[in-house]
């Protein structure tokens, strides 16, 4: 039995699609969730500055003996997982691998689309796990960035937002593909429109679940659990903690506290 | 005469549309610019973030000795200019007066609209503006989030973009504005779009263009003017380089070399 708290960081509001899943799958973790509102979003921004700003939440996260962190933001998953896990001791989870292992189990045709972040999708982080797996398929990619402005602005639906969506998902339909990974922490709220346009047939796969059922099975393995107490979550963001305490409620139907903290 | 630098700043490549007015208007002066695209965008983060980050940014330009600051960004502007002026013993200018006064030199009928950021629009620092004059007007403010992705990534045209600026400007054009400040540096990139919706009636205020002319103003009135001889301008950002380079060159029409700086 570990009770060591889980460390869990987003560029912003969006990880905390993971904190839910982790929350139902493993109700008896502690957590510490960080999300860098004050420099969101890193789906536009370079491999150097995105691995910087990681390897400072890291840091801050470190100083809560975290006994495990999880990368809860795709484009960090994608550009900056492997210096991570050489700076650190801890273990490291990131959001790709999970992702793609669901996507194969889910697959039947093996043909898969992959959509996230500018810099998620030019990384083919996505492209070469599943290469890596040396499963036969055919994946292909699309980054999608208005999406995110759409979520954060809660145009989750309407006419315009499913035109978007269209126009974004046309060049991975008009392959047959038969799943989609969602790359982003964002995507998940569009997950109405986005099944609307890709039809039934596309099965989506949301990380957050893959992720958390791969934490728990990585806890599980290297004995690492959680006790049956009375369990704690913080908050803490770079920026004001207002929005992010109403997004929070929104993403996790709790109410939370926060606190912001600067580098 | 005085050969010191202007110093100009922004959340990210948005200000180049003040240096592009800026080089036009005032060719004998040496430029120093700074884009903070590894923290962009500024318009959705707190006063206090924003008011943090443009402090250290002026204390960079110092460095520069300039002998005058334009805050290019809108948010930055509305949210923090008082604080760096309080800060600093170097002139600081934002894009919000000259703006406003440029706005009601045009209006005729004195129906004046304003669309920005969320946290521009939110500051009311526009509308503080105008009735500070004490000019008999009627002010309407819109926030309009998704116009910088469109921007960003280029969609400046066509049908969704249409459908997206009528959106936003239904509001303003039914309360017969004669007038419309674009009053964030995206904007003027989208001024087709927006004229197309808003008609020729209504005559659009760029910000770029009024700064330029007080700054013009402000150095002669000061004595500041810098020489005739050979300038310089420099170019510094605190993400890669890569894409504000690419980006300027669509901006200023003309190759420029730019530095990664982390503070």
């Amino acid at each position: 039995m570990d009770t060591r708290p889980i460390g869990i960081f987003d560029s912003g509001v969006g990880g905390l699609t993971v904190v839910d899943k982790v929350f139902r799958l493993l109700p008896n973790e502690n957590i510490v969730y960080f999300g860098d509102t004050a420099r969101v979003p890193y789906g536009n921004k370079s491999k150097e500055t995105v691995t910087r700003f990681s390897k400072e939440i890291v840091k801050f996260l470190s100083s809560f003996k975290v006994k495990l962190i999880i990368v809860a933001c795709n484009t960090a998953s994608s550009l900056s997982l492997g210096a991570l896990k050489k700076a650190f001791s801890i273990p490291v989870i990131g959001v790709i691998k999970p992702g793609v292992e669901e996507a194969l189990k889910t697959s039947k045709t093996g043909r898969i689309g992959v959509i996230g972040t500018e810099r998620t999708i030019s990384s083919s982080a996505y492209e070469k796990e599943i290469e890596s797996t040396g499963r036969n398929s055919f994946v292909i990619q699309k980054s999608c960035p208005l999406f995110v402005p759409l979520v954060e602005n809660r145009w989750l639906s309407g006419d315009i937002t499913l035109k978007i969506v269209r126009k974004n998902l046309a060049p991975l339909l008009a392959r047959n593909i038969d799943t989609l990974i969602l790359g982003c922490t964002h995507y998940p709220l569009l997950k109405k429109a986005i099944q609307k346009i890709a039809g039934e047939k596309v099965r989506l796969i949301d990380s957050s679940i893959a992720v958390a059922k791969y934490t728990k099975h990585l806890l599980d393995n290297k004995n690492l659990r959680g006790n049956t107490g009375k369990t704690y979550a913080k908050f803490f963001v770079s920026d004001d903690t207002e929005g992010f305490i109403r997004l929070a409620k929104v993403f996790l139907r709790r109410n939370i506290k926060a606190k912001r903290i600067v580098f």
